[in-house]
């Protein structure tokens, strides 16, 4: 999720993209207390001439579990690195002990260590045609399976689905396609409805401008005029050097071209930014002090400065994005996250089954005006892989809007982060539970409890627990 | 569903198998009072790499139909031709004005025309790759949906998914997996519960046993008794001759081993007799009169006669069911049933996802005793098609016994009906309801309402529309 919407921002960039899978740098992670370990899956869930099987890593924490049937708490691995969400997802470790719960991280196929085929994975649309949203729900069943009947004592044990961002969707879906499989799920930040027609492409911008806006005065605004000041500057050479010094970027701009590369990376700083807004010092995309938005609105209150002078406020804001700790001697800007995040997998679903409306249009929002272009997406799509993607599919699938049948399922969504404009942030039905979270980011109810969290996240956390407790109570009286 | 027991009887005589996909005599159906369509569906709804796409055919009939949103009733297709499950499932046709339905007949890929890869499509395991449930099951999803956004004023019909055998599976299936697209579902002698070790592997037999037994004094022993019999006189030259003879067989049986072919086609011929056994002359599988067992049974009367004597009376039996119209001038073993089924498909199903586990043992049941025998299977299918089956991935997949999340599926079974075995013969909860008709064979229920029909069917279609009924209702009141 977290890189999705590269897509649109990059349309037009993705040279900019890495050539080659980057391994996450996993062995660099601290060891958490919980042991590896893989289990061999089919390549091909829905169909039988590939039988070829592939290790899928996942990541058992049982110190907290009580033996005979406690719940099991499975994270429903997205899109990167399945250690990395492990230990940034201290909620299900702060609750572990109170539901007497073992913990599951299970890891998406294709990302981390669950390639199926090595470092073919991604070598041409052939190798890459087992990597959708159903080959890794049907992983994830096989998985839950199997634990309940390997593990002694957990046969009845009833399982949570937990996620967050792609995640969540598959949290939630989890639960709507295999209900046998698990009794419950907490979706967080999941924008379910972020697809087709169902939400408006230009909300998830506007909601990034409105936490830019209401951090700091003229804050947005100077944003919002920084894409003219690149675009005048850009069009000469002596304005792209100024350009490449003044960003102090690891490449210097070469041709006008690269200014949407550049711009390209600052839309997705914003972004990212707003997804990450946590109240206390963390590091998720990167390492960041409390309130990031505030820190680097601090930079932008002068919006009618000259070009020069504005673009140089504009890179103390995204300087104290990317080197915040101080280490980085120059910008990269094909890079705006944590390297345990799987850009080739999730640009090649982006190109498949994720394919999400986003617009901008320089009014409602602080961003150059980009209209949402699927056949432009689809042609970028068959050039990089081979493949087209297929606009309706996911709403096919999983009922887009219409889902009211199923049950069990909390929809957490925090009001600053973007995402939510594809979230459910209503109740569905008695047992479909919107929670909002008004002070919070993507996905702060997943994060580790902390001093500084809003009241609005403890309760949220609460009703979730509240929730779960209901579950796994009404799942034990069933046997 | 019809020819999946094929796969026990004749696993070591697959010889007998055509070698060419025979096309059905569609042409030679009488033509209904409905209209063929096509729809362009992909060929491979779960992968990218394959964006090729196939002619799914479909009928309508729309003559009934109240074009403000009236309900659609929509047959999912199974293992053969969609015009003769069309013109077999008269209780649809009965309906459809009472509900003011429209009737939608949806043909399973790889059956009758709806060929995905034409006449390549059965020619090796690539080809083969995408005949799944899961496939079809999306194929139906989005054919509905198209239909509600292309047909005028179908936008919000409510649609109830009937099937019945394997499309009973199918139709329960669909509303499990797809609850968005159908509010119901209707799954009449839905053998669900076939698979892994949910249920004894021998009931069918026992059931199919059970219909000869009441059906005439000593029929069923005649039938046990008959094995021994060809045995004895297969071991020689003239008894091959003489059996060949007496049994009318287009081929001569040539060695011992077709003894084993002959065996096999009795044993399936009993067990579609099983299946078959309605109350009024029917042409289902092949033309019979009324409970066309107590008929065979009449020639079944003495197991205590000689080894010819009881062969004789065995061939009467047999030949009522295969020449009831006498227009027989002998019997093929290869062909057991209407043609409008489609063997080759349903032969790679059961041996990749439908494997359901059948075995006799001589003592409850009338058949030679066979163990159900997994590894042999899987040799015999990877002989044939290069596939292995996958035991236990149906269960992962649709959820074994554990359904009771599921809402608004009606399970009928007909206590004559051997496929009774493995379907749901007792309510699962309020909506998930179970409907036995004790004096029904294979979807009785299905069938057009006759002069002659049991009360036990009455009652049950009764139940079957006032439920159905409900769902519509509610479904209207959604909008």
């Amino acid at each position: 999720m977290l890189r999705l919407l590269l897509l649109l921002p990059l349309l037009g960039a993705v040279g900019a993209l890495p050539a080659l899978f980057r391994r996450p740098r996993s062995a660099s992670l601290p060891a958490g207390p919980y042991v590896r370990r893989y289990l061999s899956q089919q390549i091909d869930h829905f169909g039988f001439d590939e039988n070829r099987t592939f290790q899928q890593r996942y990541l058992v924490a049982d110190q907290f579990w009580k033996k005979d049937n406690g719940p099991i708490l499975f994270y429903t691995g997205n899109e990167g690195d399945i250690e990395w969400f492990c230990n940034n997802t201290g909620f299900m470790w702060d609750v572990a002990e109170e539901l007497n719960a073992m913990l599951v991280f299970a890891e998406h196929r294709y990302y981390g260590e669950s390639l199926p085929f090595g470092n073919e994975s991604f070598s041409d649309s052939k190798h890459l045609n087992y990597l959708t949203s159903e080959q890794a729900l049907a992983d994830f069943a096989v998985l839950v399976e199997y634990l309940k009947t390997t593990i002694a004592g957990a046969k009845h044990s009833p399982v949570i689905a937990i996620g967050g961002s792609y995640g969540g969707m598959l949290a939630a879906w989890f639960r709507m396609k295999y209900p046998h499989v698990v009794v419950g799920a907490l979706a967080a930040s999941a924008p379910i409805w972020q697809f087709g027609d169902l939400v408006p492409c230009g909300t998830f911008f506007s909601i990034v401008t409105n936490d830019f806006k209401k951090s700091g005065k003229g804050c947005s605004e100077s944003i919002r005029n920084s894409w003219n000041a690149i675009n005048h500057l850009s069009s000469t050479d002596a304005g792209l050097q100024w350009l490449s010094n003044t960003f102090h970027l690891c490449s210097p701009l070469k041709t006008p071209q690269d200014a949407a590369v550049l711009k390209n990376w600052l839309s997705e700083t914003w972004v990212n930014l707003a997804m990450v807004d946590y109240p206390y010092k963390a590091d998720f995309l990167q390492p960041l002090p409390a309130w990031p938005i505030q820190e680097v609105c601090k930079f932008l209150k002068d919006p009618s400065l000259s070009d020069k002078l504005l673009l140089q406020n504009v890179f103390q804001a995204v300087n104290l994005y990317y080197n915040y700790t101080g280490e980085s001697s120059c910008l990269d800007v094909s890079q705006t996250a944590t390297k345990s995040l799987g850009e080739m997998g999730w640009y090649y679903q982006a190109c498949t089954e994720m394919v999400m409306p986003l617009c901008t249009d320089g009014v409602h929002d602080m961003f150059e005006p980009q209209k949402w272009d699927f056949d432009a997406l689809s042609e970028e799509c068959y050039r990089m892989w081979g493949v087209r993607p297929r606009l309706s599919w996911i709403l096919s699938m999983y009922g887009g809007k219409n889902i009211s049948s199923h049950s069990n399922i909390i929809f957490s969504n925090g009001g600053l982060d973007p995402w939510s404009a594809g979230g459910v942030t209503q109740n569905i039905s008695s047992s479909l539970v919107a929670v909002v979270i008004p002070d919070g980011a993507h996905h702060l109810d997943l994060r580790s409890r902390n001093p500084l969290d809003p009241k609005s996240v403890q309760q949220a956390r609460a009703m979730e627990i509240c929730l779960m407790k209901e579950w796994i109570e009404k799942a034990r009286h069933s046997h």
